[in-house]
């Protein structure tokens, strides 16, 4: 099992002026990222899944942690080229931490600063475990 | 079990100038929208959680709204008095929905502009349904 699923918004339209003027013209800068993101050497334990709206659409390009038992985590305002690197190095210390929150000292500095949101893990109940 | 979850973030300190006003100078804004939501006449099915941060410190007051395999949203900039009636009403229409999903013509004016985020739901191995 994944320990973090990286969700990318593939029809972000909006993303830093250095990284749309690269985006290829037949393609949405968040289809961009998207391929960049499969492209590379993923970290283990992450999985990367492509979403078609992300609902970040002022902040694009859009990405979202998440996995079971883990806090969520949405960052938004990223630039496919320069922050394809910290986003990969953001997902491998999430997916190394049982609740999904990274110190933040560790955490990349577009992680840091570009956080649009966190969500609480949900609760399961132990009776409904297996519905 | 709650068929929603509304986290509502109590360090908030940000809020529509017209709510800034009105909350108490002993509290913070996200602590009085939380206090007006768990006092109010709450959506069968929906459950109110305090959350010390959701990390939408910019776009407070902020709430989120999650359940068990439904997608995730995050609201923002919310007026704890002018909007308390539409974030519960919103509530009550996620809860009814079997996967958070509520057709855009029923949501609530506030959660059609003021939507942060949104995280499609954790898909749980049935191996792991257990842990």
């Amino acid at each position: 099992m994944a320990r973090a699923t990286l969700h990318v918004c593939t029809t972000c339209r909006r993303a830093e002026a250095a990284a749309q003027d690269q985006c290829p013209p037949d393609q949405r800068p968040g289809a961009w990222l998207h391929g960049l993101l499969s492209r590379s050497d993923v970290p283990e334990g992450v999985e990367i899944k492509a979403v078609e709206c992300l609902s970040a659409c002022s902040n694009g390009c859009s990405v979202a942690l998440s996995a079971p038992g883990k806090w969520t985590y949405v960052y938004g305002r990223l630039d496919p080229a320069a922050d394809l690197a910290a986003v990969l190095e953001g997902a491998a210390r999430y997916a190394a931490t049982p609740d999904g929150l990274v110190p933040w000292r560790e955490r990349p500095e577009v992680f840091r600063k570009q956080c649009l949101a966190r969500i609480p893990p949900l609760e399961i109940p132990v009776e409904s475990a297996d519905v």
